[in-house]
């Protein structure tokens, strides 16, 4: 075991904030009141928690009540997919061939559609414009993909929305079409503004922005009809029921704040880390990098070493106190092929041979540095 | 406003008791890896959640497997109706005229029935009985009420569910009848013995024991098979998906284990005091208690002020600085008639006469002697 570990997983979780974690301290035990109830010091959390969801609605240049808290980026995928299907009976849906599991098995459960991507984990414009019928009700495209980084065409996949929505209104077919977005990976680095990405529903996860683990928001633009998925008290106008977690919202509107004002610097820090780190590489024979350069997000590196056997990579970096994934961490105790390795192209034994770096706000040159040495080290 | 605030609303949120807090703390920001991540501190992580998993499922008596930690009472109930009756569909549920809403909304997506309640708030047994029929799976009723503290007369319920399965297996109706209690209010000061009470789901609710906000479980027995509601990466081997809460988790375990070492101390000691606030009240004319004193949690008196305003006296109340509450908190602000109140006998003005006083660790003699002086004097 070692005592400096490099921590290099930082899209399967980030530590909280020290400033976000001090934001929360309050509500814990002091300002521990039920938001619901009506005497002064219960209505002053819940006048905390609607200034935090005004600041995150300023973030998306949204409406406040466009803003839902929900328990993390799960739960909102879920209640985008199942709420607006539900709502919507008979009609079908559209997904990525590289969603994440939260959106890939509740689309499951309707009438569902995948569209491919190519090499670089683009959607494939031309086959996602096939897809859609005059019942279908919902795209959902994530913003920025967990495994390869890969930045989705959201200008193209709005225009292709914009079109559909034209054509059907001249054809008298009132049948809206709702674009989601699950931006768990997207928030700490791309634009958050709705309109602009043109997103209907978008979701952002707390626990990938150094907030806390199980919070996030569901944004739903107020245009969207969707049925809540946990029934209760009425909490988050009735969408998402159950007594508020308090500190977690406020943890999260804080982490998301401070997201949104280092994001610039941040982004173009990281790019260098990136760049960096793919020199670094180049010097490594038997290693490629999955997915393109290009159109990728600044923080994400997923490598492939041919011939080698992942999980032993994983483990001996592990013993070397690198902490790095085989891919989605919700996928990585299951024995599973990334289905996103394979819908680029990959085949079966590259998936297999492939690992997941992703970087965050304590990686630095030299860290890297340590990562490729002990990289060598192992492969020679 | 007044600096010395009292808090009698402990049905509608507890604060984190400060041991809960402290074990909580070195999993916002130290040990915050993804518990599914393979890399030596993340197993380390998935440890601590599999001891505190072992440890809740000893105070319950019951297998760790059978714990699955959610994010709270609200949506263990959810997850404990929809999930038992989406597996089996065409079957019906009973559930009382006094549960929660998270439990009484998701019912009425079902084949549901009302077994109604006597003055004091308990089941009535042979009505129950009359209500179950060949198809029914599901029986809920709660183990105490959140309004009025009335305790269910569990060894009865068991008795009348072992009595249908000795029949059906007898008539070779293969269906199982499951019984789920909601044992947010009861948790504090009742047994969690599962198989004492007689439960194949329970739902316990951390933010009513002193345990963070949006944490919980819901005890589900081997022989019960259930939908999953929230779908994704596999997590709570699949029934609750999405990166677990680490910090939480930790918290409502240190919370129900602290709450059952005080539990029969603690609930003396209430007893005591709602004693003493009752014998107070009844110095006060047109004052009565609604509901039984028998069978009572020791935390609860749920008072009717005959001919008075309810929201006004809360107004009243606040501005001495005691925080009390009109029932339910989830309903606190949709100036609803509480159901329960009318389920026991009372008349809708009766219902808005009411008002709700929870004790809990920190509540004092002398803090019930300020509030019976503060009554006093409002009324008169």
């Amino acid at each position: 075991m070692v005592d400096n570990r490099i921590y290099l997983d930082y899209a399967a979780a980030t530590p909280i904030d020290p400033k976000v974690l001090d934001a929360m301290q309050p509500y814990f035990s002091d300002n521990f009141y039920n938001p619901s109830a009506s005497y002064g010091p219960a209505r002053s959390v819940a006048d905390d928690i609607a200034k935090g969801r005004s600041k995150v609605a300023e973030i998306l240049s949204v409406k406040p009540e466009e803003i839902y808290f929900t328990s993390g980026g799960t739960e909102s995928n879920n209640l985008a997919i199942c709420g607006v299907m539900e709502a919507n009976p008979g009609k079908n849906l559209i997904i990525s061939s590289i969603e994440h599991e939260s959106i890939s098995s509740p689309a499951k459960k309707f009438d569902y559609r995948i569209a491919p991507v190519d090499k670089s984990g683009q959607i494939i414009i031309s086959e996602l414009e096939k897809l859609i019928d005059d019942n279908t009700i919902l795209i959902s495209i994530m913003y920025a993909n967990n495994e390869i980084g890969s930045i989705s065409p959201m200008t193209k996949i709005k225009q292709v929305v914009q079109k559909i929505r034209k054509s059907r209104r001249e054809n008298n077919n009132l049948l809206p079409l709702h674009f989601h977005s699950d931006a768990c990976q997207a928030a700490n680095y791309l634009s958050l503004n709705a309109e602009g990405i043109g997103v209907d529903l978008m979701t952002i996860n707390g626990g990938k922005i150094y907030g806390p683990k199980q919070s996030g928001i569901l944004f739903v633009h107020r245009s969207v009809v969707l049925n809540p998925q946990i029934l209760g008290g009425g909490q988050e106008h009735g969408l998402r029921n159950g007594t508020e977690n308090v500190p977690s919202i406020i943890g999260f509107c804080k982490a998301l704040e401070i997201s949104e004002q280092i994001k610039s610097a941040e982004s173009k820090r990281l790019k260098l880390l990136q760049d960096y780190f793919v020199d670094s590489l180049k010097t490594i024979s038997k290693c490629t990098i999955n997915g393109s350069l290009k159109d990728r997000l600044p923080n994400n590196l997923n490598v492939l070493f041919e011939g080698e056997d992942n999980e032993t990579l994983l483990y001996k970096l592990d013993q070397d106190g690198i902490m790095c994934s085989t891919g989605s961490a919700c996928s990585a105790q299951k024995d599973t092929i990334s289905q996103t390795l394979l819908a680029i192209g990959l085949n079966q034994k590259q998936a297999l041979s492939s690992l997941r770096f992703s970087f965050g706000r304590q990686t630095s040159k030299n860290q890297i540095d340590f990562v490729i040495e002990k990289i060598k080290k192992i492969l020679t």
